[in-house]
Parts: C-alpha cells; sequence; structure tokens
C-alpha cells in the first residue's frame, strides 16, 4: 500500500528516532492522505468489502439471510462507484488510482473471509465496521466538499443493523459459537488494524506511537461492536 | 419451482392431452403469474443473477475489470431490493414468496456458474440477458403500475454493455477461448430455458408447443447476443 504517511509528514524512518517524544495526540484528520490517493484506496476498499458481503450473500443459509444481506452489499457497491465518479471528475484514472492498492487488500481479504457464512459475517460487521470508521475520520482532512460526499458514501448503519441482528439471531443460546466467533473477531481486528496502518505507510516499529491515539479510538468502537453481540473483544 | 401455468391456465396435465391443436400462439404477458408469485420468483432470481456478478467481481483478473463488473452486480440489487418492497407493499412476506424458488434457482446456479473468469461473466451476460428478457415480458401482463416499476427495475443496458466489451477484450485474437466460450453458451442457454420453463410449470412434454413462439424469441435474442461478441448460438 502507498506510505503517504511517511512520506507526507517525515514520520521516522529508521529506528533511531522511534522512541522520540510524542508532540501531540494527532486527530486522524491530520493524517489524510491526498484526495486522489484517499479515493483510490477507499475505492478499492470498498470493492473488497463488497466481495465480502457477496460471499456471506453466497453462503447464506436461508433465503432471509441471503436477501437480508443484499442490504449490506449495497453500500459498498454504491460507495466504490461514488468514488469512481469523484476520481473521474479530478480527471484522474480510477483503475491507476486504485491499483497499488490491489496485491495487499486481495491478501487482505483472503486472510479475513472465514471458514463458514458465520464467520463471513462476522468480517463483514467488524471490518467494514472498523475500516469504515477509520475512512471517515481520514475524511475530515479531506476538501469541505469532498468530505460531505465521502460522509455520504460511508454510511453503513442499515448495514451494520442488518449485521447485528443476524448475528445476535446466531449466538443466541449457542455459547459455543459465540466463543469461535469472538475468537474470529479477535484476529479480524489484528488484520484489520495492518490494513490500516499500511495504509497510513507507517512501519510496524517506526511511528507507532504516534498514531496510537487514532487506533486506541479505533479499538474502542471495535469492542463496542463486539459487547452489542454480547461478545468480549 | 411454482407451477403457475399449469395450475391457472389448465395446461394439459396429462400426456393424454399433448396433441390437442394449439389454439393460438401466446404471448408472454398471457403467461403471467399472480403478481405476488411473479415478484416472488424474480426477486429470488435477481439475488441469484447477483451472486453470479458477484462471484465474477472475486474472479475478475484486473483491478479495471473488478471495478466495470460492479455496474454489473448493481442493477441485480436493487431489482431485488425493489421487488423486495412491492411484495410488503402487498402486504406479503418477501421471504415466503421467495422460498419455494430457493431450491431450484440454487442448483441452476452451480450449474451454470462456470470454471473460470471468462466463463462466469459470459454466464452473467448470457443468464442475465435471457432472464431478464423472460421477466420484463411476462411483466406485461402485471397490473400497469406494477408492470412501469418492474420494467425500470429490469433494465440491465448498462450492465450489457459492460459485459459485451469485457467479452470483446477476452475473445479478441483468441480463437480458442471463443470457441471454449461458444460452446459453454450452448450449455447455459438450455439450463437457462428450463428454469424459465420450470417457472411456467409447463412440464417437458405436456404444453410445450404451446409456449413454442415465446421461446422462439427469446432465443432469437440469445443468438442475437452470441453474435455481438462474434460467437455462434
Amino acid at each position: 500500500m502507498a506510505g503517504w504517511f511517511r512520506r507526507r509528514r517525515d514520520l521516522p524512518a529508521s529506528p533511531a528516532r522511534v522512541n522520540e517524544p510524542i508532540a501531540a495526540r494527532l486527530a486522524l484528520a491530520e493524517l489524510t492522505p491526498p484526495a486522489t490517493e484517499y479515493l483510490g484506496l477507499a475505492a478499492y476498499l470498498e470493492l473488497t468489502l463488497f466481495e465480502d458481503a457477496g460471499r456471506a450473500i453466497a453462503l447464506a443459509p436461508t433465503t432471509a439471510a441471503k436477501s437480508a444481506l443484499s442490504a449490506v452489499a449495497q453500500p459498498h457497491l454504491l460507495a466504490h462507484e461514488g468514488m469512481v465518479a469523484e476520481l473521474r471528475r479530478r480527471g484522474r484514472d480510477p483503475v491507476g488510482a486504485m491499483e497499488p492498492h490491489r496485491r495487499d487488500l486481495d491478501e487482505y481479504r483472503r486472510r479475513v473471509e472465514g471458514q463458514d457464512w458465520f464467520e463471513a459475517i462476522v468480517t463483514c460487521y467488524l471490518t467494514a465496521g472498523f475500516l469504515t470508521d477509520f475512512f471517515r475520520g481520514l475524511a475530515a482532512g479531506l476538501p469541505p466538499e469532498l468530505r460531505t460526499r465521502m460522509e455520504m458514501l460511508l454510511d453503513i448503519r442499515e448495514s451494520q443493523r442488518v449485521l447485528t441482528e443476524l448475528l445476535l439471531a446466531a449466538i443466541d443460546g449457542n455459547p459455543r459459537l459465540a466463543a469461535r466467533l469472538a475468537m474470529w473477531g479477535r484476529r479480524l481486528v489484528g488484520d484489520t488494524m495492518l490494513v490500516a496502518r499500511g495504509a497510513l505507510g507507517v512501519g510496524i516499529v517506526a511511528g507507532q506511537e504516534r498514531i496510537e491515539p487514532v487506533f486506541t479510538e479505533l479499538i474502542a468502537a471495535h469492542t463496542r461492536r463486539m459487547a452489542a453481540l454480547g461478545l468480549t473483544a
């Protein structure tokens, strides 16, 4: 993934600078990449989240679940198309803007797809939740008009509601499944944080503390998502 | 699949009546089932076509193809949601209306999913083309207001344009692939006609001649679709 943050903000690139004092808690908006890079990554990510939803639909055990999940796939398709349109409006080639993110995000998707339908919908719920929060946060640093459009495209409240309902119904009275999905959720958040960190171009060691506050907040939201299912993060 | 036609039109149910003279060439509109049955089958079919498109997106070999295919998935999601909303408006349970068609359509989807991306996009192109024609034709017999809404939901022109473009690019200068996809197309149309016939509740022998004209027209459109790729149907 493109390393915006390192390139733009002169983040410590070598271990020697790791323990420098952190000046301030940076808000996510201060990390926002240039609009085109933001749009390219977000547009490909939306395709990725759409594919997760498509897989959940294909695996759905009932007609009711399959049909309900269409509301989960929909916002990601719309967001993808909106972001592609935004890139075109700026005279950029959408494919060129997305391409640099393809390999890492495809690999991410393979890691998080899950073994069965239950894991697949936990993936939809948690990864889309986390990464949509992340991109909504980053949008705060975009030009105001674009920010507004992105915030509209990144509205997955209905999708999250549908997923919560499906998951609560699945977990209800099934503590073994609940335990398995809690574990799956823990694994997902690790992989998903790596994607977000990668997007910011922050190496595993260098610069980690600098964006800590951002991730603290994202993880708090993740914990609330788990708690909504009665699971421990 | 529910046997509307047989139930509603008193089609010959036993071989004894097979060779009765056929009164007239029935237009597809005359075969239209009650609105709720139409909507239930069409809504589940749209989910099926959406799943085909989702699979094509997942298998797409390039970012450009993946992104372009979002325009192929989109209309089926919208159509599904529109039809579900229409069932609700009529006070019907959408899941109950879709359920009777699930087994057959899931089985159909497994048969037509194809071995690789090329076959998967031929499937999207030909099965959605054929079955959308079929349901647009049937819509002519619905109450006028519902008919108009269905015709709007069943507009896949942009999707067909995208698929034609992707397929022409793939086939260009690759006669071996062209031959393989032509063969795949021939197999698809057989399975797809069975779905349409099943939807009308017409047995393999009984009543076949009665709907022949309808299928003649649908097959002519299929042949034009193949010809648009330079393939023989």
